[in-house]
C-alpha cells in the first residue's frame, strides 16, 4: 500500500505547544503576502514564449543539481537520471523521461529530512493534488499526473506565475544577453513582475571559460574596444544601463572569494591586457575580480543599482563530471571565505555611504557571527543576504538568524530570495522560509525576548518588506 | 497610544514548562548573589569623584558602540547622536543631549531581539521605574525621567554601586595610568570593592599609537632605559607591582591575534629598538606582543597576576571613521584566530604549573570546540573566559555552554563578566547571564544529564564562584 | 549521606513531552539490536587470553585520556593518577590502585555535563549494580565492588563481549603487529566477532616515531626492499592481504591534515628517500603521507579494504608531558582542517568511483557544513564518519546531524562507532548514540519533516545498518 502524503498545517514549526502556537498566529498573518523573488535563475524565456512545461523528469529532475547530485553520491548514474553527456539542452523521449523519473523516484528516500524533499512534496501536494508519497511502486502515477496537469493552461508559465502569486521575480542574465525574452516581457505588459539582474560574470572573471571571447562580444555589443580598460568599464557601464531599462535593480557576482582592490589605472590596464592573453596567475585573477568588484561599487553608487556578492564557492570541484556533462552538477564545494580583509579595499572607498547596497552572501557559516553581523552592524553600505545555496533550510534559516540577529538586528539583513531555477518550487521555498522565520520569533516571544507586537511587524518583514527594501523593488 | 514596558519574571528561561520550571528554581536560588565583576571598562574617576552623571544621552548613548554602530549602519550619523568629530570629551548642551535621545530612540526597533535592548529596558525599568517602550513619541518622557532621577543622590556612582550589590569591579588602566582614582577610592575605603587592572597594549603593541613615546613616558614613571629590554621589562614588572597595590589581580591583553614567542634575549632586544624606531613589520610587531606575553606569564608567576587574553579583533577597520570620531565606534571587527599554535611557545614553557592562570577569550566562536575547550580541558594554566562582546547574549551564552562543557566541564571556565564602560547596564548583564546559564543547566537536568542538586552547585559556580576563583578574589 | 545514582528511563531525549514520547517510541524498537563496533582500539589481546581485568583503575581510570586530562587540567598531577613516568605498561600495586582511584573519586564532580560522566554512571549502575553515586566517600565501595565483579568469570573479557551483545568488534594494528592475539581468536572461532584493521600510520608517516626503523622492519615482515619505492608499496599491499585474512574490512589513517597526493614515481622515490633519511621538511612529510592515502585508495580498489581518515589532530601539543608520559595524554589538540582542496588529488582519480568508500572524520566542526557535507552528498566514494572524540557526545552528535542532514541526507553516512580503547564503556557508547539519534529523528517527526514510519527506518539504519553498510560487514 502507498503512504499517504498530507501536508501538515503546522510543519515547520517547533514543538513545543506555546512556541507553536505564537508561530501558527505568526505565519497566518504573513502566509498570504505576495511573494517577493528579488533573485534567481528562472529562465525568462518560459514566461516570453509561455509554452507548456513539457514532462515532469525535464522539468523538476535533470535541471535540479540539488537532486541529482544527492543520487550520484549514492552511485546512480547521471545518465540514467536524462542527463546527457553532452549537456543539458537536448530533450528527453517520452520514453527516457518515464525511466528516469522511475530512478529518480526509486531513490527519493535518500531525501528524507533535506529541504529537497520538503519542497517536492508541498509542490506534489499543493500544485498537483497529489496524495500517496512518491516511491517505486508510484512513479508511474506520478509521472502520468504531473505530465497530464502539464498540458494545461493552467500549468503554464504565465499562469502558474500568476497563481503563485508572485509579485516581482528577477531572472540573472550575463552582459551579452540579447534580454530579447525581456523584450518580449515587456512589451506583453510582464515588465514590472519579470526583471533581469545583472551578472557580468562572464566578462569579468578571467577564469570563466571563454573570458577572452566574451571580453570581444562585450565590445562588439556596445561598438567600444574592451581590450582598453577605460573603453571595458564604459561597455560595462552601458550594459548596465539597458538591464535598467529591462528592470534591474541589482547586479550579481559569484567570485570564488570576496575580494576587492583599489588598483590605479595602470595596473588595471595591466591585468586587462594580460587576463585576455591569458597569462594571469590565480591570484592576479583574484585581484582582476576583486578590482571589478570595486569598479561595480563605484557605477552603483551612480545608476542605484544594488550589488549581490555571492562569494566562497568552488566551481567544479570534480573535473570528469565536467568535462563529460558540464556546469552546475552539484559539484561546486564551498571553503573557508575571509570577508574582513577582502572587503577592505571596498568599504574604505565606499562603506560608510548609504547610497550604496551591498549584499553579502556566504557559504561558510562560520562568518556569520564572526564576521558578517559585525561588519553589517557597522558599515552604512552592507547588508547580509539570507542563508543561501546549501543553508536554505529549516537548519540553516535558524542557525542563521541566532548567528546574526543579536549583533546586526533584523535591518541589516537581506530578507529571503529564493534563488532557484526550479520555478515550481518557489511557492514551498517562501512557505518553508516564512513558516521557520516565523517559528524563530515565536522563539524569541516564548522567551519575552521579544514583544508579540514586534514579532509580527518582523514576520511582515521577513516576508517581504526587507526584500523590497534591500533591492529597492517598487511596491505595486 | 504608548506600548507598556514590562519585565515578565521568566524571561530568557526556555519555553517549555518543565525546563522553565527548573530554571526558574535555580536562578531563584542565585539571583541575589552579589555581583562579581572582575573585568570591566568602568572609569573609576566616576567614584573617585562621586560626582552626578550629566544627562541621559551622555550616559547610556554616546559612549556606548553596540548602540552607535547599530544606529550608524542604518545610515544614522554619528554626529547625530552627540558624537562630535574631535571625540568624545566634550559635555552635551541640553539641547544636543535630548535631540540626540530623541533620534536614539525613534530608531530604538532596530534593537529588537539584541542584547543592548534586553539590557536597556531592564535598566529602564528596574532602575528608573519607566513602564511605556521607548519610542520616538515617548523620548521626552525617558529623557526628563532619567534626567531628574541622575540629580538624586542615589543616583551617584557610589550609590548605584551600592544599591547594585556589586561586591567587586575591577576597571582597566594603563601602565601609565597615574591611579589617582583607584588613589583616592583606597583613601576613602573603598579599595576593596573598586581594583584595577593592569593593561599595558599603550607600551606593549608596537601598532598602538604612540607607541615609542609611550615606552618613553614609562621609563620615566620609573626612572628606567626602557630603550633597554632589560630595563623595560623590570619597567613593567614595577608597574605591576604599583598596580597590586591598587589592589589588581589580573593583568589583560587585546592583542589582534593570541600569538606568543620566546626568544633569545639579544632578539628581543633588536625588536624592541626597531618597535621603537617604527622599523617592525606586521610580522615582526605580532612577534614583539607575542614575546612579551610570554613575558607577562613568566612575572605572573612570581606576583600571581591572572592574565587575560583578549584576541582577534582587528580594531579600526573604518579608516574614516577612526580619523573623524576615534577608536571604540564599532568599527572592530573579528577575525579567525589561531590558539594552538599561537600559545605553544607561552604554554611549552608554563602551561603545567598550575600557579599561573591564563584566560583565553575569542571572537571566532569556531575555535571553542576545536581548540579552546580542548586547550583548557588539558593545560592547568588555561581557563577559559566567557563569550565576550558580540557573544555576550542569550545565543553567545547557549552555544558557548554547548559547545564548551562537553569538552573542559564547567571547572576550566572563568565564570561570567560583563565587560562593560555601561555602568548602568551591569545588574542587567550579570542578570541576563545568570538566567541564560540556569536555563542551560535545567536543560541538561531535564534531560537527566545532570542531577538538580549538582545543578544547583553549578548555577553557584557561574553565579559567582568561578569568577572569583579565576580571578583570585578575597571573598569578603 | 550518599546520593543515589540512578539511570532515567528518558535520559538524554529532549523534555518538550511530544518530542520525547516519539524518541521513547523509536529507541525502544533499537534499543536491544546488536551492537555493531566498526572502529576502536581495544586490546585483542584481551579477548584472546581471556585474562581477568586487574583492578578498576587500570581498567577505568588510567588508560582513558578523557579522564586523566580533564583532572591533569584542574592540576591533579599524572602520578596520583597510577600514571608512572615511565610509560603505561606497568601494573599497579593494589595501594596505588586504590589511592588513585580514590584521587579519581573525589574529582569525579569535574566531569559533571560531560560524555565521560554520562558513559561512567551507566556502566557502574548497569554492569556493577552501584546504586550510589562516586565521590570521595563512596571511593572505597565502588573500589570493592569492581574489583569483586572483576574476578568473576562473567566479568572476563569474552563473557563481557557477549552480554554487550556485541556483533562485531573491530580493533586496530600497525602493519608491524605480528596479528598472534586475532590467530588465536581465530582459532577460537572468534575470527568473526573481533577483526582488524590495518592502520599503516608508523610505517607511513614520516614524522612517526622510529619510522625508518618501523620501514626497515616492514621490509623485514614482507623480505622486500622497502626503500625502493615499489617494494614499499607492494609490503604495504601484502601486509593489507594477510590483515584481510583476519577479517580487516578497513584501513585507519590519523593525519594531522587531510591532505592527498598524486606525484610521478619518481617523485615517490625521492620523497620515500629522503624521509629514511629523516631528511623531509614539515611540508614534505605532509605530501608523502598524501600520496600514501591516494596509494591505498588504489590499494582499496582491488582488494576492497574501506578507507577512514581521521584528520586534524595535531599531537603531542605538550611536550613535557609527552617525555614523561608518552603518547595519548590528551594533549591532541585539533586544528583547522581543510578536506576541499587537500582530497582533491585523491578524488581527481577516484572520487567517481562507487566501489571505493573513504569515511571521512573530522575534529573541525565548521567543516560540517561549509565542507564535508557538499563533499560527501556529491562524490560516491565518499562518506561522513560519526562525531569523533571530543564530539562524541549529546551536543556532538545534535550539531552533527543538524550541520549534515540537509546537504548529505543520512545514506551518506557511516553510522555510528565508539572508537574506544574503554571497553567496558562499549555499551553506554552506543546506547548513548542510539537515544541520541531518536532523539533527532523524533525532532524532526515532531515538525513535521520526516513521518514516523521514515523516521522509525532511519532509527534503524543509524543504530546499525548504516555501520554494517559502510564497513562491509556481512550480517550474520
Amino acid at each position: 500500500v502507498a503512504r499517504r502524503l498530507e501536508l501538515n498545517a503546522d510543519r515547520l514549526f517547533p514543538a513545543e505547544p506555546t512556541v507553536r502556537s505564537i508561530a501558527r498566529e505568526l505565519y497566518s498573518q504573513v502566509a498570504g503576502r505576495p511573494l517577493v523573488s528579488p533573485h534567481g535563475h528562472c529562465d525568462p524565456a518560459w514566461f516570453a514564449g509561455n509554452a507548456p512545461f513539457s514532462d515532469p523528469t525535464s522539468l523538476l529532475v535533470t535541471p535540479d543539481h540539488y537532486l541529482t547530485r544527492m543520487l550520484f553520491s549514492q552511485g546512480i548514474p547521471l545518465t540514467s537520471l536524462g542527463i546527457s553527456e553532452k549537456g543539458q539542452g537536448d530533450e528527453l523521449s517520452p520514453q527516457t523521461a518515464r525511466a528516469a523519473w522511475q530512478v529518480f523516484a526509486q531513490h527519493y528516500h535518500l531525501f528524507r529530512a533535506t529541504p529537497s524533499r520538503i519542497w517536492l512534496d508541498q509542490t506534489f501536494s499543493e500544485l498537483f493534488g497529489l496524495d500517496v508519497e512518491l516511491d517505486g511502486d508510484t512513479a508511474d502515477h506520478y509521472f502520468d499526473v504531473i505530465g497530464d496537469a502539464l498540458t494545461r493552461d493552467e500549468y503554464r508559465p504565465r499562469s502558474l506565475f500568476e497563481s503563485f502569486n508572485i509579485e516581482v521575480l528577477a531572472t540573472t542574465e550575463s552582459p551579452l544577453d540579447d534580454l530579447r525574452a525581456h523584450e518580449r516581457l515587456a512589451t506583453d505588459g510582464w515588465g514590472n513582475k519579470i526583471i533581469t539582474t545583472f551578472r557580468p560574470d562572464p566578462v569579468v572573471n578571467p577564469e570563466h571559460d571563454g573570458f577572452a571571447e566574451n571580453v570581444a562580444a562585450l565590445g562588439t555589443l556596445t561598438n567600444r574596444d574592451t581590450g582598453r580598460w577605460d573603453d571595458y568599464l564604459a561597455s560595462l557601464w552601458e550594459r548596465r544601463q539597458v538591464f535598467r531599462s529591462f528592470g534591474a535593480t541589482a547586479t550579481d557576482h559569484g567570485h570564488p572569494a570576496a575580494t576587492t582592490a583599489d588598483l590605479s589605472r595602470e595596473q588595471c590596464q595591466q591585468l586587462l591586457t594580460a587576463a585576455l592573453s591569458g597569462r594571469l596567475d590565480k591570484h592576479e585573477a583574484d585581484l582582476f575580480r576583486g578590482q571589478v568588484l570595486t569598479e561595480m561599487a563605484a557605477m552603483s553608487l551612480e545608476d542605484g543599482l544594488v550589488m549581490q556578492i555571492h562569494a566562497g564557492s568552488r566551481r567544479d570541484h570534480n573535473p570528469p563530471v565536467h568535462r563529460l556533462y558540464g556546469r552546475d552538477r552539484g559539484a561546486d564545494i564551498p571553503g573557508p571565505t575571509d570577508y574582513v580583509e577582502a572587503l577592505r579595499p571596498l568599504l574604505n572607498r565606499f562603506g560608510n555611504d548609504g547610497r550604496l547596497t551591498v549584499i553579502l552572501f556566504t557559504l561558510d557559516e562560520s562568518a556569520y557571527s564572526r564576521e558578517l553581523a559585525p561588519l553589517a552592524g557597522h558599515y552604512p553600505c552592507l547588508l547580509l543576504g539570507p542563508p543561501w545555496w546549501f543553508f536554505d533550510s529549516v537548519e540553516g534559516i535558524r542557525r542563521y538568524r541566532r548567528a546574526v540577529t543579536e549583533t546586526a538586528g533584523y535591518a541589516n539583513t537581506a530578507g529571503f530570495n529564493d534563488d532557484t531555477r526550479a520555478f515550481l518550487s518557489i511557492p514551498a521555498r517562501h512557505d518553508l522560509a516564512r513558516r521557520v522565520e516565523c517559528g524563530e520569533l515565536a522563539y524569541l516571544v516564548s522567551e519575552h525576548r521579544l514583544s508579540l507586537q514586534d514579532a509580527s511587524e518582523l514576520a511582515e518583514d521577513c516576508a517581504h518588506r526587507l526584500a523590497r527594501r534591500a533591492y529597492r523593488l517598487r511596491v505595486r
